[in-house]
């Protein structure tokens, strides 16, 4: 069974919008044990759409068709579907009662317009839009089925996850089709050929689980992928391959699947019963929105100080003044001084001092743009690394937190003493 | 003259990443002024990657290929290209002494599947990569260019901006030709028919610029487009209509192009002179992080208190421990007083207070997971909007930055007094 992902329309030939569609539905299409082989996308053009309803339909058994089902003159999926099926759109009335009904819930006028999206090709599925107006439609022909769903991510999301799915599993997908799962071991502080060369055996022999590396966002991804029919399953299978790479290679293991470095220090904190508070300038709390973006972040955060200004270093987190005259803002002794202060400022056990320069402005020859201080202190270590980065500020700010959590990472692993 | 996005890898067909160099490609291609009518993904497979290079070059002269350049054996996008134009790889000498050098300069191990990033079609043109070890290749053949890109984002950007783009324009694109160049003007609290409704002659008329609407991340786009010479002459061309627009719906417009929300806010607040710090809870920083994510945010931002545990609102927040007790940490009382004392403490001139309940945990039946208080102060105006949002964690810390930015601009924009 072979499926198909088409992204509809011309912001994503503009490069107005990523396209997240594809990434949802991808993952989602594999775990239902559908082979995805191609995505493709094409602007809002009716001629052009066809074309491209055509070349998948030639080549999968499953199109799933985002985006175009708005209610303005270039939403035109249902449209280019008709024609290239050359059936005929007509009004549900039922459908068109609801989304006069969702604009009067919400005090906004139903313009003529909306009422386009209660247009369907008879005898389709209609699907509901629960947190949308646009109604997605399903329509069978020749063993071929068209699924269209809006475009915005969230109401695509809910409609695939509560009506495509279950649809797909009555219809379509034959009964014991095992899932295709994946998982995802991240790696830090080696390179891609070396992983290889590390693991080449087990990429020879390879059969099931196969593997697969990719050099993503500062990790290494290597990923192991086999069909199984649940969960549970596809663990039982994969865990011998696991603990075989886990002994040659487990010292770069950084974090694993969707599982963020964040999220596996969450954990390590809240095993270890530490708390953690951070002083942060350059990052102005994005180190700080990080460890908080983890559910159950109160069992180990507890506050941060953002000095961002050198008054507020002084005011705040108590650096002397003379502190930083003599040795800059932007230095090693004022990271730690504002790790230890806001450690003993909100007694935690952990303190991160995070200093730097992320640009564009305020670099000099001696203090370039892109350089970093980030430290550590609990009662017994004072670690800091300085770092130079290269890149825009978006980056600068990153690298520094990816420092940051990295420097933690060695000290729960008890790699600094 | 049209070109076609092929992006190369399974790991976009699993859904393990999202694809971003579309985007930026499609962006860059608009302002060269060729036209990107189709994207197209395709997994590690040597023959479908021979298909996709043939569908595409029957409809475009210029096919973009990202991925599959990197050293391990699932590296195919060379391979296949020379496969399907039928010519040999050769390894080329210059680029294998690079690669060793760049590996020895940082201390890591080469190993010999590295090397595989050293052969090239005879007589392409290599495209040097100054951030990462795989170079690019551009291949000319009948009339169609084959441009071979890495990757990882950052490699494949450098890459395209330095030796892509001129290359372009000094190859294939004829001179004079005009870029196509696109402003996006972003609009709040009003829906998107009702804004076609309120622009529908606008968009009857539509020549040059043309109109599009989107629905996009909580904002309603209007997107203009035209042909221009540069930028300068593409904002003489759409300047009547911009002000048309204005007029029309000059109210509900938040930000333009690139520009968010956040920037919108940065320039206002330099423009007079205002200063702004956060005390922040759910968000943990977030606010805090956006606010200094601008280039220059030192004139404006002065720091922030995070106080996600209750005794560190009281120590670091003076809010007394009873209002906490008595109203609850999230509270109207507590987000006003958290606003208020931050202000007094870093004497800025605006003080943002955010509690709320980002959940999974730590809801009850009067305040659920979702409720947030977010209060603004200044010496003149104390205001507190209470807000409830359905979704994850993520989703709710995300809303509730944008309920600060949202009260920060009527502020600003005098619609608070």
């Amino acid at each position: 069974m072979r499926a198909e992902l088409i992204s509809v329309g011309t912001e994503l030939l503009l490069g107005e919008i990523v396209n997240t569609n594809t990434k949802y539905l991808s993952e989602k299409m594999a775990l239902l044990g559908v082979n995805v082989f191609h995505h493709s996308a094409v602007g809002d053009n009716r001629e052009r759409i066809i074309q491209t309803l055509d070349t998948a339909a030639k080549r999968a058994e499953i199109m799933i068709i985002t985006g175009g089902l708005g209610p303005t003159g270039d939403d035109l999926t249902k449209e280019a579907l008709a024609d290239y099926l050359q059936l005929p759109l007509e009004m549900n009335e039922l459908e068109a009662a609801k989304i006069k009904d969702f604009f009067q819930r919400r005090g906004l006028l139903c313009c003529e317009n909306n009422l386009k999206q209660a247009f369907f090709i008879p005898q389709s599925t209609i699907l509901p839009n629960d947190l949308g107006t646009a109604p997605g439609m399903i329509y069978q022909d020749k063993g071929k089925s068209y699924i269209l769903l809006p475009g915005p991510p969230k109401e695509m999301q809910h409609m695939f996850q509560v009506y495509v799915i279950p649809w797909l599993n009555e219809k379509v997908i034959p009964s014991g089709t095992l899932g295709l799962y994946s998982h995802v071991l991240k790696f830090l502080g080696i390179s891609e050929s070396q992983l290889e060369v590390s693991l080449q055996d087990l990429f020879d022999q390879q059969q099931t689980p196969t593997l697969a590396l990719l050099a993503q966002a500062g990790y290494i991804h290597l990923r192991l992928t086999a069909r199984a029919q649940n969960k549970e399953d596809f663990q039982t299978i994969i865990e011998p391959l696991v603990q075989e790479i886990y002994q040659r290679v487990g010292k770069y293991l950084v974090a694993t699947d969707e599982m963020t470095l964040v999220e596996t220090l969450a954990e390590m904190l809240k095993k270890r019963n530490l708390t953690i508070s951070t002083a942060e300038s350059c990052t102005g709390g994005l180190f700080s929105s990080y460890l908080t973006s983890v559910p159950g972040a109160s069992q180990y955060y507890l506050g941060s100080i953002i000095a961002y200004s050198n008054e507020l270093k002084t005011k705040l987190l108590a650096i002397p003044a003379e502190i930083i005259t003599l040795h800059g803002a932007v230095s090693e002794e004022v990271a730690l001084m504002m790790a230890k202060n806001v450690r003993e400022l909100t007694q935690s056990d952990l303190g991160i001092g995070i200093t730097g320069i992320a640009g564009p402005d305020g670099g000099t020859a001696q203090k370039p743009v892109g350089l970093v201080y980030v430290a550590l202190d609990t009662d017994k270590v004072k670690e800091c690394s300085a770092v130079y980065f290269k890149g825009d500020r978006d980056t600068i700010r990153q690298r520094a937190v990816f420092i940051a959590e990295n420097l933690l990472r060695k000290y729960l692993k008890d790699e600094i003493k």
